[in-house]
C-alpha cells in the first residue's frame, strides 16, 4: 500500500543512489588514496561556500544540526546570550546548561511566533556575546527576517555573534550568510533528501571557537573525527538538486501548503495557526480545535497518512518550542504540522483533506 | 591500475550495497513509518547486545570512536584517572583538556607498547575513579589482555570506571563486556567495512554519564540528534559479516600478517617493532631503519601501496602515541604501519613486499 508523507520537516527521503561513489578511503590518510578522498572534501566545501555566501575554510562538517547548534553555542563566546523561547532543544538545550552554570541569558517573548524587533534591539547591550535564532522554525514554518536582524544586531554592537539555526531553511530558501552578517550557521544534510548524521556549521573567520570534542587535527582540530568523502559527495548530491532548483521546489511547496490551507478551510474548527505571508512554504502548522494533536496523528497513520504533532524530537508530547510561540488558547495542544517536499504532489495533498475530513469527524462524533 | 590497500586500520572498504534499506523515516517520529524505524534500531542493539554481553539498552550510538571516547571520558566521574602515554588522540586529548581544568591524571609509562601490571595496581588507590584503556592499539596492533586488567580494576577499587577504546578490536576480537569487567566500550563501524560516521558507547547501567551536548531526549539525552535506522541496519550488515566469521577472519590476517613479517625478514634493517604473539594480526608495525617512514610511505603509494606511518590522525608527523611506545630508538621515525582486512589476499603480501624490496634499495641508494 502506498503512503502519505508529510513529515519532511522531521526527515526527507535520500535521493536515490546518493552513496553510489567508491571514495571510502580515510581523508586524513596521506597516501595518493586518502588524498584523493581529502580533494573530494574540499572540492564539496568550494561548491556549498559559494552557494551560500562564504569561504570553504570557514566550513565544519559535523555529525548534524544538533551537534551544529552545540558547538556554535557551547564553543563560542556566550558569556551572554540572547534568544528567544521558541527554540529547538539543539539550541535551547546548551543555552539553559550554559544558564545554569555561568551565562547570563535574556529570552525574547515571541508573539504568533515571531520575535519583537524592538525588543531585540532594546536586549542587545555591549555586553552581549552571542545572538541565536532560527530563521525558520521547525515546528511552524515561521520565517523571520535574517537579514534584517543581521543588521540590527550589527549596527547595535558590532562585536556580538550571530548565530543562525539554518536546519529548515538550508537549500530551501536563497542566503547570502556575509550580507546577513551571520557569523555562525547550522545546516543539516538529510532535512534536503541528504544523508542522515551529516551536517555542518560555518564557522566566520575571526571567531573563536573552542571544539566539543578531542581528538586528531581533522578540521583543524574544531571537529575532529574520521573525515568521510562518501558522506560528503552524497551531500553535494543532495545540494545540487535543491540548490539548482531553489526557486521551482519552492514554488512547488508554495502550491502544496496553499491547496492544503484553502482545503483544510472547509474543515470545521480547523485554523492555520501561522501567518502564510510570513513562514516557509515548506511547514504549514493548523490545529483542529478540540482533538488532541496525537490522537489525530494516530488516526492518519493508520490510514497511511504520516504527520508530526511538533517536531519529531519532542516524540509524544507538545513541545516547549510550539507552546512558546503564543497562539491562540488550545491551538498548540491540538496542532498538526504538515511538511512538505518536492516529492509531494497537489494529489496527495486532497488525498489527505478528505482522510482528514473524516478522520475529523469520528473524533468529534459526529459520524 | 589496481593497488594493494594495507590500511585498513584507518577505515576500511564498506560492504557492497550496505546502504540499501529504505527506512529513512525519522525514528523519534510518533507515527507508523517512525516506530518501524525505532523498532529496526532497537533490533539492531539487540543483535549486537548478545554479541558482546551487555544490554541493548545500554548501547549508545554515535558519529564514531572520536565521540564515545570523548563522552566516556568527559562525561564521567572523571576526577582521577589513569591511563597510559600510548593512546589515541581521542582518548589522550579529553583526558589533556580534564588534566588542565581539573582533574588529577596517571600516565603510566608503556614498555614495547605494553603497559606495566603492577605500575597500573600501584597507580590505582581509592580516588580513582576512571581507568581508560585500549585493548589494541592503532599504530602498533599491540594487545593489552583486557579480562586480566579488568579483573584487576575492580579487585583494587570496585567503585573506578572502567573504560576500554575497542575501536580497533571490536568485530574482531571476541569479547564479553561484563565478563571483562567493562563499564564504557568504545566501538566503530568503518573500522569494519560499515559506514563512518557511526559508532557507539556501551555504557553500564547505573554508570552515570553527562552528554556532551544537548538537544532532543533521542537516546535518553545521552546522545542527542536525529537517529538514523539505515544506518544502523547498514552497520548490522558489517556487524554479521564480521561477527559470523571472527574466527575465520582472524585467521586469514593472521596468515597475511605471519606471511609478512617472514618476507620481511629478507630485508636488510628491517625490524618489526612488536611482539606477534600479543598484538592484532589485523595490524604489522615495522621500521626501515635509516628511512623516515613518511618517505617511504609516499614511494609506495606512487606505486598503487597505501600503508600509514601511524594513525591517519596524526597525519604527516610521528604520532605521540607511536613515540610513547618506547621503541628502540630510530624505530618510531621509520616506522609503517600494515593493516590487513578479509579482503587482502597473500598475493598482495609478495606483491607489497617485492615492491618494498626495491624501493627500499632506491631510499638507501643501493640500486
Amino acid at each position: 500500500m502506498g503512503y502519505i508523507y508529510f513529515d519532511n520537516a522531521a526527515t526527507t527521503k535520500p535521493l536515490d543512489n546518493f552513496l553510489d561513489n567508491k571514495l571510502y578511503s580515510n581523508p586524513s590518510s596521506v597516501h595518493e588514496f586518502g588524498i584523493n578522498a581529502m580533494e573530494a572534501i574540499v572540492s564539496v566545501k568550494k561548491y556549498l561556500a559559494e552557494k551560500i555566501g562564504c569561504s570553504h575554510e570557514e566550513i565544519y562538517f559535523t555529525s548534524g544540526a544538533t551537534e551544529s547548534n552545540n558547538i556554535a553555542v557551547l564553543g563560542s563566546n556566550n558569556k551572554s546570550i540572547i534568544t528567544t523561547k521558541n527554540q529547538h532543544p539543539s539550541v535551547a538545550g546548551p543555552i539553559k546548561a550554559l544558564h545554569q552554570k555561568k551565562s547570563t541569558v535574556k529570552y525574547l517573548d515571541v508573539l504568533g511566533g515571531f520575535l519583537n524587533i524592538r525588543e531585540l534591539e532594546y536586549a542587545i547591550d555591549q555586553d552581549t556575546t552571542l545572538i541565536s535564532l532560527t530563521h525558520v522554525n521547525n515546528e511552524s514554518g515561521i520565517t523571520e527576517d535574517i537579514k534584517k536582524l543581521g543588521f540590527l544586531i550589527k549596527k547595535n554592537n558590532p562585536r556580538a555573534l550571530f548565530h543562525v539555526d539554518g536546519a529548515q531553511s538550508f537549500g530551501k530558501f536563497e542566503i547570502n550568510l556575509k550580507a546577513c552578517n551571520i557569523d555562525l550557521f547550522t545546516f543539516s544534510a538529510h532535512k534536503i533528501h541528504g544523508n542522515k548524521g551529516f551536517g555542518g556549521l560555518v564557522i566566520n573567520k575571526g571567531v573563536n571557537i573552542k571544539p566539543l570534542f578531542y581528538g586528531g587535527q581533522q578540521q583543524n582540530g574544531i571537529r575532529p573525527g574520521t573525515e568521510d568523502a562518501m558522506a560528503a559527495l552524497a551531500f553535494k548530491k543532495a545540494c545540487s538538486a535543491a540548490f539548482d532548483n531553489i526557486q521551482k521546489n519552492y514554488q512547488h511547496a508554495a502550491t502544496l501548503r496553499d491547496t492544503m490551507a484553502a482545503l483544510l478551510s472547509e474543515i470545521p474548527d480547523c485554523v492555520i495557526n501561522t501567518d502564510l505571508e510570513n513562514s516557509s512554504p515548506y511547514i504549514l502548522n493548523a490545529s483542529f480545535l478540540g482533538i488532541k494533536g496525537e490522537i489525530l496523528l494516530n488516526a492518519l497513520s493508520e490510514k497511511g497518512v504520516y504527520v508530526a504533532t511538533g517536531a519529531a524530537c519532542s516524540g509524544r508530547q507538545v513541545s516547549n518550542n510550539l507552546i512558546a510561540h503564543n497562539f491562540p488558547e488550545g491551538h498548540a495542544e491540538s496542532a498538526i504540522r504538515f511538511s512538505f517536499s518536492r516529492y509531494n504532489t497537489v494529489q496527495e495533498v486532497e488525498l489527505c483533506v478528505s482522510i482528514l475530513k473524516g478522520e475529523v469527524k469520528k473524533l468529534r462524533g459526529e459520524s
